[in-house]
């Protein structure tokens, strides 16, 4: 029904006035400011991945998550369970990515060199090192070396796989301080400018410590890193703490057994310090950085913050945040093709980064 | 106490035991394989952020993010009253980031010229055509204009901010008419070499839309885009359409106001039309792309997903993801250091791409 044009507009300001009065009452229901407060609620498994990435993605939260050993006896045989678990999978994995291990000592300090059968021309002269993730607990010996195998197979790059020390034996900072002796040697056996270190969790953190410790004692930087969902922040600022907490099923929570092994660590230390804490560090002059999460990794927002700070300080750093995974589900599924395209982006990102 | 080795052993391995029995327990316990059960919990407000960030995630709900009108007359009153809200803050954002709006008409298309007072020499010959949000339907006319704002004023370039035609009245493809119009117009007002089209949410679907229409019609490409949490599947795949929803104050949830605004403007045409859902485009040949979202965005994953697929493609894609953030919060208050530091982002990464 056509209406003459003063009572249309009189129509119209009544629909105003009505929705707003509704408006009103809807704020009046909302929520206040402040928190949010959800719903008990039940996720699927996204449609929006590899069928092998749903099936990560569906897999019930770690049985460990929040199994926390009273002594260092009980701790050591949870960490040895865990071990032989990827143990286990570790010859599948070197024979499908054509990939070889073997043991070596680098300056007094425990390793792995990873090499890949075929290694193309112009990675010849290049060097990769590794810090293996694990809470700074777990994954002694050559079952830290995944992530290497990762990176050298889909990478084609050498790798050197620090086995450094671990608590409960030895706290921060045996492990950062094997992995610059490891990063010192290793630089005579390549130009630096050829070289970059990686790792994932506690190994991104120790990636991005290691810089800070080398600024700090003016060491040879590396050409690029890739610190892969890096626990930037053990005092767990950050909002995807909570946010994904209970959706993430490698980690879980917070205060669960990773924040349990990493005070083991820490032991004492205070926790805002840039070397258990590296977001807190001075980010200028670090070398290209590419970083790695997922949308309901618990680390997210450590990845992301990390991310801001090194653009802050005018630092060359690219995102790569994939759909659905939790925390470093990128290196647990070798047929997965996230994987696959995951390394990748980082050999891609190396390439353009490092000498020859 | 100190055990003979064999009683160590004997004891580890006993503690061993007693810890996989456990192990199993925990399993039983623990969800099976399949969608995540999450119960109801209370989120605080990150410290992570600025304070004027802070306010913007501790505010409620959007008060109309489910209120559905049932007419046209209806819609429209809801699109003014929002639109009067947006305006009302225009002529402080404009003096405040110094910059000035002007209508005008390109092609027969509403449009705004938004042009910085300084421009600097290197921007002298740059301009950037801007496709406002709304989800297909809000800020009409001038309320379109405050990312235009944002960027002219933060980034120090020119801007044609498109007033495209909405539904109710005008349905797909009246925006992108409208848009590749005055983006056809644009290019012979500036080179474009020296050009690039940014927006967000809709508006950043709309960018990408654009070129896919431009590869199409075999128009000249811009040097870069920057499409901010774009709408870039408007089936409601992604993740985060799950993860995130009530805990993004924005867009709050799937199937709410934004949906059905989007299902006004696709009128019945298929929804994973490329042209309606970027993310199912072929994004080859794509100029450089810097995309921009936050952790609580509930298009997290439309924003994660379109810059895999633009890598998968092999374009220069740079992604930022704000702690945080919810959709488009980076937008919302000139005063967040936030805000700044996105625009500059975008600002920096145009740079590199434009000609001068």
């Amino acid at each position: 029904m056509k209406m003459p044009p003063p009572f249309r507009s009189l129509t119209r300001l009544a629909l105003s006035v009505a929705f707003l009065s509704s408006i009103t009452f809807v704020i009046a229901q909302i929520q206040a400011p402040g928190p949010r407060k959800l719903s008990a609620r039940t996720i699927p498994v996204p449609n929006t991945v590899s069928p092998e990435m749903q099936k990560l993605i569906a897999a019930p939260l770690t049985p460990t998550w929040n199994v926390i050993p009273k002594t260092s006896a009980e701790w050591k045989a949870q960490v040895d369970a865990g071990a032989a678990v990827s143990m286990q999978a570790l010859p599948a994995l070197r024979q499908k990515l054509d990939v070889k291990v073997e043991p070596l000592m680098i300056a007094g300090v425990k390793a792995h060199m990873v090499t890949p059968r075929n290694i193309p021309p112009q990675n010849r002269n290049r060097l990769l090192v590794h810090v293996h993730g694990g809470c700074y607990v777990s994954f002694p010996g050559e079952s830290g070396t995944t992530e290497a195998i990762f990176m050298a197979g889909f990478g084609h790059f050498k790798v050197i796989s620090v086995d450094y020390r671990m608590p409960p034996d030895h706290p921060y900072p045996a492990a950062l301080d094997d992995a610059m002796a490891v990063w010192k040697a290793a630089t005579k056996m390549a130009d630096p400018k050829n070289m970059a270190i990686f790792g994932s969790s506690a190994g991104g953190a120790l990636t991005l410590s290691m810089v800070l410790r080398a600024k700090q004692e003016h060491l040879p930087l590396p050409a690029a890193i890739a610190p892969g969902t890096p626990m930037a922040d053990l005092t767990n600022a950050g909002d995807s703490f909570q946010t994904n907490a209970m959706l993430d099923n490698i980690l879980v929570a917070p205060d669960a057994s990773c924040d349990k092994r990493a005070a083991l660590y820490a032991k004492g230390h205070d926790l805002k310090d840039p070397l258990l804490s590296p977001v807190y560090g001075d980010m200028h002059g670090f070398p290209p950085a590419i970083l790695t999460t997922g949308t309901r990794d618990l680390l997210l927002s450590s990845t992301v913050r990390v991310h801001r700070k090194l653009r802050q300080a005018g630092v060359e750093a690219s995102l790569q945040v994939y759909e659905g995974q939790s925390h470093g589900h990128y290196s647990r599924d070798v047929a997965a093709p996230e994987s696959k395209e995951a390394f990748e982006e980082i050999a891609a990102f190396f390439d353009r980064h490092l000498g020859k």
